[in-house]
């Protein structure tokens, strides 16, 4: 379907064609840039409201800076796409997130107007400053550098460790937009937050200002004199309230604000006059996320993504299916964790900044006490979790695979060091999907099996994901002086009646599914589905090769291991993790101590940058969709007929 | 030697003990306390002045607190000698990091009063909240949980979220003790504190106070109605600039202080109203390093960790040698980049608070505006340096292997995804010795080679290391669109005329050592020296193995792998790493993808917590120094006789 863009927009393919437009008829621009995200993004999906909160920043900062030399850096990147629109990739921009397209997020490979890539939260003050102090180094002292910032990023540690160090570097032209609108995916949670509404209400500045200036009016009557005491009275006051009390000027940051965002006209002004004002600085602007989409104004967690939708009706399409479904992973944690609190009062939950993505929201409205969101803070809800696992508490710590990035030093050190039994959920595990490579938790197998007293578990369906739920909250399991790491993938399972009475699991216990001949296939969590479809797929062809699930990286089943190993002299492993250091390695380790030599061939991510796609066709490209796994077994096979 | 404690100090062996001590009494316990510390440290060895500095701090807390029940979390934990000595440790304190003695550090498998083991910095607030929501949850609201964190600590992103979240938490009773005496190991830096500064000073708001005072004296003469609203209008200035200016206090933390840290009356009393007051709160105290001790207050970095000294003269011992030895790799590297960076002028360092650690205060005092101390803040360094690095800088960045876990997601998002070229120096790889588990690097090859588009490099020695140096900052290696780690030991290496011309070593290329027979060792880094020492001892037993330095883990020099293993049937892999996922993992995965069966020993750090001590000590007890090394080759010869 072709997006039609607007009158103006047809004819700005790159901010210097913008530059050439009066500025009275911005703001129409930015009716059209905003027409023609939600004209695209209804039809062919991606990101969306948070796009529609910055279109007036987005045309105003290109209006306004000489980019691509001065170099705008978008954190998250999720609200940048009004400025691929107008950086070169209008025409491309259907093709967003799709497997070959263009990329949901800026993208350094993309474009030069995308400056630094982007993806996980709050980089990119860090990033900023570098380029900043780059470009000083190369005698560039005028470029400027701007990092567009949401409040929900600003509660990562990051973005603080950023702004303490900025501060610090006063020849450094870093500009901190802050894009305030209260939310990340969900809600903005924790002080910060607060203090910025305080802020923007004015409510303890204004309350003691009026205070004041009140007493100070009626003053003036007493003469001249005291009318001069009473200025510098307010002079004083002016300075003391309006730089030291600020939070970023405490960091040595010079704050502007809090502006309107939407007001285009307004934000050209100021970005005009913050540009020849040099060193560190903070624009505070008020935006709303979901801005000129009523729907998405209303319900902006619902909004942040919302899938294809009815522009018109603002009716989001659901599929229809004409069978029960299996439910999402996410949500058979959700509902497995209140279960589970509802039996056991020892459990607590936590996410960070992902209530909804997760599903802990369910909790979270279940048992408010008990399931905390800690904002976007990886670091801090590690290290929450280990401190609340001394007080006997049994914590299911729920973040993405890929974010968990962020705390593994807390793993380490506050966790496992420890060994409090803290129970790790890496939801979306392995390929993302169209959020691509930022977001692929492809690493997780190999960095989380290398530290001591750490169970590394993955299930094979709903009913595991359960069971090991179930079954590392028991007490006798909690005694074991080990942390716990369950991983999962994105989406939908394979069980429709997926709950089921809680089982036990035999704590590195692995599962057979099924006895073969010649080649023994073994694989860990969901993607052990895709070897089942091939291995009927093989059966047609007469191929009969046997499959493990290990269910556990750490510790192996040893003594399916020994199985394995005594029957089979060729074995296939099949993650959907990174091959260097992944299960497959382990699998490997285990032959070589014990002194096997069976051929082994691993199938799983490679050692190279996977792009963005459906899971599926990123498991195809890369050789362990179920035809990819059929493949290895008929080549071993063929390989048997030849010896 | 025995270490006499002073006449109530001698009486003192648990809080209790102190607590039934006049209050007059304490300051006579804080000098017997801090003269045990000087007694112990001058001659055991240790850290020195942070344990210095909070003589006084230590004493109030557990005067004042129901300790363990109330819970005290030291952050990063080397300033907790006084604790230690006054809950239960005393006598084992001549102990204090040596092989199987007591921890340097707080750790709870050592004792109750240790709720929180400690290591890496910044850790405390989001550990006491977890435990203050824990007591909560667990029906214990009187419990009191006090974080006590330093200045430099306050820099790290972490603690910044733990605040924003404790901000948010009003039922939990967090303490925050800010232990401000400007200083990390080195002078402490960024904005907070030059902030904190400024509230100790009290510039800013001393000046406008003072002000608007003057100003509203002269107004009350004109008469009573003016005096009433004078009081107004101080109590309205009072609140705008003691509350909402405070930086805390916009984090919604109740902000108490500055008060003087040795000042033991004083801190008792604040202690004790604290105690009553609900939910979270911060006391800012300001504290000397090295307090007490004159030589260790003039020069606060040296006497941070001074090692044995003479207490009377304050002379610190120097090992004296009758021959030239090698230098440490820290002062290696602090040299080599350097003499670079005089010939290339692209070439910059950062480090995140490890100056003088690291060596790179060389620099930082050659060549201020190319070196970089960004404070306790590895997140931020290593995306600083992917922004300079986008800006063709050639950035080393120079962390703590231990360290660099902070920053692990930095690495994978911000420089690998982008194939930015930043030269990771991982200083302290392998077993750190004393400082113990928290300290060990021992996962970073593991967690390191999984990532794409990352050279992985260890050198043998001073030289390799300076030619590794060299070539990652030659213009055609730092356009291979790959990111480099150099990873290198604590301490000394083996070549006392270390300082030899540039060599380029080609990417993935290692080095046999030595040829030989029967077995072959494969070797990575430092240890490779013991793999030579292994062979001279096994020489004299008529044995011949064959010695492969590897250099690189990554990429793999395949080359050589290929002659090993046509070559060897038995091979043994040696790494100062962890076995999961290691080096010899990595061989492993190559032996097996390209189809040999050899049988493979894997030498290096098992998979548990590996405690304190010697380097030396720890390589032994893992079965890895020269004897170690030199057994398994004679096991594997043996089973070649039987054979």
């Amino acid at each position: 379907m072709l997006i039609i863009p607007g009158e103006i927009l047809k004819d700005i393919n790159f901010p210097a064609d913008l530059k050439k437009v009066e500025r009275t008829k911005l703001p129409q621009i930015a009716d059209e840039l905003r027409q023609y995200i939600i004209d695209t993004v209804s039809v062919y999906g991606g990101h969306f409201s948070s796009s529609l909160g910055v279109v007036e920043l987005t045309v105003a900062l290109h209006y306004v800076f000489n980019t691509p030399d001065d170099q705008l850096v978008w954190d998250v990147g999720h609200q940048a796409y009004g400025h691929k629109i107008l950086t070169g990739r209008r025409d491309k921009f259907h093709t967003n997130r799709f497997y070959g397209g263009i990329s949901g997020f800026p993208k350094r490979k993309e474009s030069e107007f995308d400056t630094f890539g982007v993806g996980h939260s709050s980089t990119s003050i860090s990033a900023a400053l570098g380029m900043a102090v780059g470009s000083n180094i190369n005698g560039e002292p005028k470029r400027q550098h701007i990092a567009i910032i949401g409040d929900g990023s600003m509660t990562a540690g990051m973005a603080f460790e950023g702004m303490n160090h900025a501060g610090a570097m006063k020849d450094a032209n870093v500009l901190i937009i802050l894009n305030d609108n209260c939310m990340a995916i969900d809600p903005n949670v924790g002080a910060l937050k607060e203090y910025l509404t305080d802020i923007t209400t004015s409510k303890t500045y204004n309350n003691v200002k009026e205070d004041i200036w009140q007493l100070l009016g009626k003053m003036s009557t007493f003469g001249t004199s005291a009318r001069k005491i009473v200025a510098k009275v307010e002079n004083a006051m002016k300075g003391a309230l309006l730089s030291q009390s600020n939070f970023f000027e405490a960091l040595n940051l010079r704050y502007f604000g809090p502006i309107d965002g939407h007001d285009i006209d307004h934000l050209v002004s100021v970005l005009e006059d913050l540009k020849h004002i040099p060193g560190p600085k903070i624009l505070h602007c008020l935006t709303v996320k979901g801005k000129g989409y009523a729907p998405a104004e209303k319900d902006q967690t619902k909004w942040h993504a919302p899938g294809l939708f009815d522009k018109v009706t603002g009716i989001i399409q659901k599929k229809v299916y004409d069978k029960p479904m299996p439910p999402k992973y996410q949500d058979v944690f959700g509902n497995t964790i209140v279960e589970l609190a509802e039996k056991n009062d020892k459990i607590v939950g936590v996410t960070p900044a992902m209530p909804s993505g997760s599903s802990l929201n369910i909790m979270m409205k279940a048992m408010p006490d008990r399931a905390f969101d800690v904002g976007i803070a990886e670091q801090h809800a590690v290290t929450f979790s280990a401190g609340m696992a001394t007080q006997n508490l049994v914590v299911y710590c729920n973040i993405y695979s890929t974010f968990m990035q962020r705390a593994y030093d807390q793993v380490i050190h506050d966790v496992c060091l420890q060994q409090l039994p803290v129970i790790f959920c890496l939801d979306r595990a392995g390929f993302a999907g169209a959020d691509g490579p930022t977001h692929h938790g492809a690493y997780d197998i190999a960095y989380m099996r290398c530290i001591p007293n750490m169970v590394v578990a993955s299930p094979m369906n709903e009913e595991e994901l359960r069971n090991m739920m179930f079954t590392f909250q028991l007490d006798e399991i909690q005694k074991l002086k080990t942390a716990f790491t369950i991983r999962y993938p994105r989406g939908e399972g394979v069980m429709p009646d997926w709950k089921r009475p809680f089982q036990k699991i035999e704590i590195g216990k692995g599962k057979k599914i099924k006895d073969g001949e010649e080649v023994a296939i073994l694989t860990i969590g969901h993607i052990g589905n895709y070897a089942v479809k091939a291995c009927e797929i093989l059966e047609k062809e007469g191929l009969n090769p046997a499959h493990y699930d290990l269910r556990f990286v750490k510790p192996l089943d040893e003594m399916m291991l020994h199985e394995v190993f005594q029957k089979f002299d060729r074995v296939i492993t099949v993650e959907d993790g990174c091959l260097q250091g992944g299960m497959g390695s382990a699998v490997i380790e285990f032959m070589i101590d014990n002194g096997y030599s069976a051929k082994v061939k691993r199938l799983g991510i490679p050692d190279r940058i996977v792009e963005h796609g459906e899971q599926l066709e990123l498991h195809h490209e890369c050789g362990f969709d179920p035809e990819g796994i059929a493949n290895a077994v008929r080549e071993f096979s063929e390989a048997s007929v030849l010896l």
